[in-house]
């Protein structure tokens, strides 16, 4: 049995010599500031679970919840929320600290995430008031949905707006790095891509949600209803004197009230997609959309063909 | 270290209190009827694993299985999979009964269930029958898959419709959410949103898969081939007289035998796709297409241009 | 409570007799030839995993990584890599001598694959300096990008890079099963499904990601931008006497240099891309495009209509 | 590898069926009446751990507790011992119907069984005085402990004392089997057997513990101090007419106030210790003790001898 | 936060140094030959609970287990047995090699191992049988037992034994140390002492347990009872030429049957206590005593004493 | 189905009102000092393995470890090592500070930790050279080992030591908590209970261990044997002018070379046991024994009785 002989150590000497050299080594190693690491993606999930089991009682978290004794476990719960999330957050600080090449210790990074952690949970009773109305949408746009309930128990349009919100709240407050990884646990898990600076109204509804992106700057009204596989996305985006792309202008659509955007529909570039316009699927848009227009593929061809001729 | 004092309790207990005062508690906290807690996702996941572990021996489930031991690796799993789904499938029934509002206790759920699951046993070996049928549909329709055996271990295809396949029997028994949930499983997983609902015919291949989405009422033959981001979904639906969408009707699409439709093709409505028919990808399309046919998008613009100008 | 008597065991006995009785279970069983397993899931995702931390030191593993122990972490986990790994590809050589129904043991399959594995780890240092490149184009190709390692720790282009180039050299190496198992990781986390036997050339990003489809033959060359939904895939495919499908064809697009390719694009067949082309969304496009040339979807429909009416 | 043959299917068929066979089942097949299982050990294992993070907040449980929390994690965690023990304990008590052979259901048993935890629940507090006073004895009565939390943090005593405690009210609230399961779980953690019929008084305190054995009957009073080793055991006991040894009879020690028994001391039958005796280590004991007395071994045999001689 | 500066890279390697270099490594590290690790501990922890499941269905194991599908559990658990087992009990073997420092490789460790399994395997009804009797003596012996099923659920004596009556067969059979570490656990976990080499007969009750201590070649008769911390040890034994103690010679007591032992009695040597013989506890005793009679520890000292004023 | 309501909602709030009222508060309630929580018992344990791995590579630690890979794997431990204790210790000197109720922060701590953290790593070869002498030292005193690898994987005393000597270290060098919750996870495992202030030379082997207690200002000579049960305690201790014990005072025996105490003898207060003294078990012993002699319990009572009589 696997009398065979170990691989050389010297192999293994000569590969850890080649992915530890000098040179090979600094733009895919995070070499931290103060000794202090990364976010961790584990613990964002977990904190991310929490929220949603204050948010949504009963359908997340301890199943056996009580609405008598729900007072204690939402204490609890933001009780820890609050600890695991300010660490959080000053580890975005000092990754930020970290790329400023800041000579001096990051001291003040500690209070500024305790701080702004107490703010965030200040905002938590107006997200879930928000996501109340998501989830009235989601069932009002499905025929095959029972009951709001159901939409936030199974609904990819669901999970994905709980965690942008939240992401969103984050992202307002200048938090770096944990918005984004909110959102890319969202994407990872429903194929909804959905920025953290994107500012969304009320009663959004994603319905199937796979391939959907919604980018950095996008507005989107009260009452709009997309697709999957749809983008909101940027054209091309000016460069500033050293070539690097200009940060923060406003490059991605907005989408006014009450608008139906269809499967696959490209819309690119700071257009407006006007109150009530639908936009049928499949369609490459780059201008703006009048209110309550309608916006189709163009004609199609259709023609016998020999079957096994493939296309 | 850590001196900077802990955040006030009385931000908690304000957070509390907004998250848990009557008003904002209705759409999204789920109070169960006598007391029952919903279904469990991760049970449920479980459930499907060990399922998956009957059908595909030797491919999921305990790795050393051997034929001649099979028989009781598959007696053992089947009647923990009774126990555990029979439980899961009661806690849906008392979901119904909590939408339902109904005054008595819903004494009757835990024999439906009991009921239920068994009849659900009895599809197994019918189920495998057809998912044989798709292994080989899969590896005779991907010229990289080197035996029937590498899609049911590897590809998406597969995943999604041993989780169709069952939560269809499930669907087809009545067992409420359950059947949802499976699917959302597997479109989280694959991309791949079947709607239990969906009928489909033996040599089911989605190549790829990701943002495929088809519909609570398509009707799916035999031998039908469809490509990623491919769309078989509703137009749009009737409202009742209080202006709710009308549950159950026929609204999407119908696929005939032998029909291939390419990546990212958007069919809506209750059309058909007739035998044989090919539609080509990124096509919009909300009309019947003929048997033997073929569908293809209209005309391109094609320019030169200056690099870096955008599109 | 629960005092319903139990499910019938003979229904339980008479499921178990469907589910293994002989003519069932050729297609969906898998008989180990010499009783090798197939490769873990699992273990291939934990070896990921590893590879991926001694790749990216400090954004993943060991969080609290140090420059100057660097060494030791990255020899301790080579060395257990090389352990894992040469017992996974080893079973994938037996999984091909099952398939080849071999008479005689598969002795060789052992020596082989540790040959193959330190063949592999060489190649450890090289596949980083490619990756170094990727994480810069993402940096320079995304706005929203802070940094190169915000796009290291956070974008799927990213993780599904590390996985297809890792899978990719297992691909040159002829190492069966295994590549794909990556791969198909990777699709699931990312909605991005690269095949491993795609060659892809240096800085090569892909925005957002969810749905790109990357063909077997695909040849892409450096600094090549994709957006979502992209397909890059195969048209039809020759059969061979007996009406199977010819394996090996070259029979994807090739994309060269510096070519950008917008959101849900379908590129289908041996096409070649020329430098510097670019290919705007939700085309179908069975053609080769010029270098330096620009397509995009023809014209678009708008109307006025009236709200409700649906499309 | 791996090529010998498997072993014998039909070997493993004839010793399920000797294992499976109906004479061999009885002693040691437990068969559930009402399909009710037993309690479970993991799970009162986490119910005693959630006790210890509310008697001994900061110690046990959530290291991070606040004093101005407390509340929410003390509600939030009784909310949820009393849902798990409730239903272990109508556990228990099926399992006393199964062993009554009663003809009829059940029925009682769940009420019953919230009944008693309520009770249960009430008497936490008091439970939590009495270890209050434990942990000084402990802190007094070792000179190596640096404050009483030292001795709650690491003491086997107040680890077998917690249990006890708590087992000790259960047994007290006539519920089955349970106790037993808590004092095994802290016998096997401390190596100190105390049954949970045995009535304790406060401040006791045993020091090291390993090998201390506490008979059901046994009554000790106020501050009395028991080394490892110390056995207060029953000598013989009377058989009923049957030949079965009558229950309940009052058959173990009784130890007064301010008693100390040192290391290794057999104390045998309903004898007292009285208040303030000393018993020395490694004494054999089957009478009484007067009150302020001191009892030690005899004489010893002191020789001189070859050594490697043995004794 | 944390600016200290981390501890000297250089303190590692030295001390890394001191911890590999040449003469330190000998007695302490294992160097398996022909790379076969030592057995696994958690493994054989697993395989142990595997064969408590299908020694006493209903206690351990799945609860939910019911009579009529019980021989699908204990198939499908038996054959994982005989898998994991034979693995296990090869390392055993190569261990053996490496320590004869065999130069050849340990060929037939494999197959010899399979068969070892096998035969062990066939003694499982028969050791079955044997725990029944233990069960019922420990019920017959314990007032508190208030039926056999308990003491099988509950008791250390019966944890013990059923590690022992296992670690007894394969000790039989030749197996190296996997004997000693089942019965290290069962130690670790009763603090029960049962050597594997030891000889027991059926109706075997070990009261409280902790601290027993039962050699290597103690033979126990039928229905023996021993109380806590009492020891059937070796005295001194004989070395040969070179200084080594001689291995294997009996050295430790025969017990007869219907004797009883009391706690913390230590008898030392190849005596015999005598059929029905009853030892006292705290005794000494290195010779034979008689048939039916009966060991008492000598005369005590008992003197009034001031309180305080220690012993 | 579980149609009893549920308990009392204002019963938890009154339970949680009797824990959480002020003056029950005090003794049980760790208020942490700066917010730094205790040390945690799971972390020092997975310390504690990893230390294992390092001293015994082969036995503990990743089974594959090769002799030629073995400096990356006793680097990277280390610096986790390194990582994870000094954290700990220095939540061990906050809890001082704690106690002392410091007003100041405590600045140093941290500093502190790391610098006494570096101090124990420097200790480990010697730590590893002892150990070595206590694996002989089992192997030769224990006939039914095999060779020493056995004892280092299997035996009690080993653990016990090995847990012994690490704890010592951190206990000299000033580290308070951390030591003692070291002995205790030994203790728990093996039933020894050796204090980390004892003085231990080399080769010291305890044979069975269970019961086993060396008290803190032991000084134990070169070659020493123990067996199960031994106590080495103190008799009294005097207390100061508040009555509380005066700590740090020698109490505990002196044994010297070469000295074997057998199995349950109490020897106990600040008594010397000569140089080659044999104790026999069972006595109690509260003088010194001369070098070379041999002190045995004496004589036994020993008479006829009828069977079933009792003792």
């Amino acid at each position: 049995m696997e009398q065979v002989p170990c691989c050389d150590p010297q192999l293994i000497e000569s590969v850890v010599e080649g992915l530890c050299r000098e040179r090979s080594r600094d733009p895919l190693v995070h070499r931290h500031h103060h000794d202090v690491p990364l976010p961790s993606v584990e613990t964002l999930s977990e904190i991310m679970e929490m929220l949603r089991s204050v948010l949504f009682p009963g359908y997340f978290g301890p199943s056996e919840l009580r609405v008598e004794t729900m007072r204690y476990y939402t204490g609890a719960t933001l009780d820890r929320v609050e600890r695991l999330l300010s660490e959080q957050v000053r580890r975005g600080f000092c990754y930020e600290c970290t790329l400023a090449r800041r000579k001096e210790g990051c001291e003040g990074c500690d209070a500024r995430a305790r701080n702004i952690t107490d703010k965030f949970l200040q905002e938590l009773p107006r997200v879930r008031d928000l996501l109340a109305t998501d989830a009235m949408a989601a069932y009002e746009g499905d025929p095959a949905a029972l009951s709001p309930g159901e939409t936030v128990f199974c609904y990819p349009s669901m999970t994905a707006l709980a965690n942008h919100r939240i992401a969103h709240e984050l992202f307002r407050l200048g938090v770096p790095l944990i918005p984004r990884i909110l959102s890319e646990q969202a994407h990872s898990k429903t194929g909804i891509d959905l920025h953290p600076g994107a500012t969304v109204g009320e009663r959004f509804f994603m319905d199937h949600g796979t391939g959907i992106v919604i980018g950095e700057t996008c507005i989107i009204g009260n009452n709009v209803r997309l697709y999957q596989g749809v983008t909101l996305g940027a054209k091309s985006f000016p460069l500033d004197e050293s070539g690097n792309p200009i940060k923060g202008i406003p490059r991605h659509p907005v989408v006014e009230d009450d608008a139906i955007i269809y499967a696959g529909a490209t819309i690119l570039g700071r257009v407006t997609i006007g109150k009530g316009a639908v936009v049928g699927g499949n369609v490459w848009l780059t201008r703006d959309v009048a209110p309550g227009s309608r916006i189709l593929q163009g004609r199609l061809v259709e023609t016998a063909f020999q079957h096994g001729a493939g296309i």
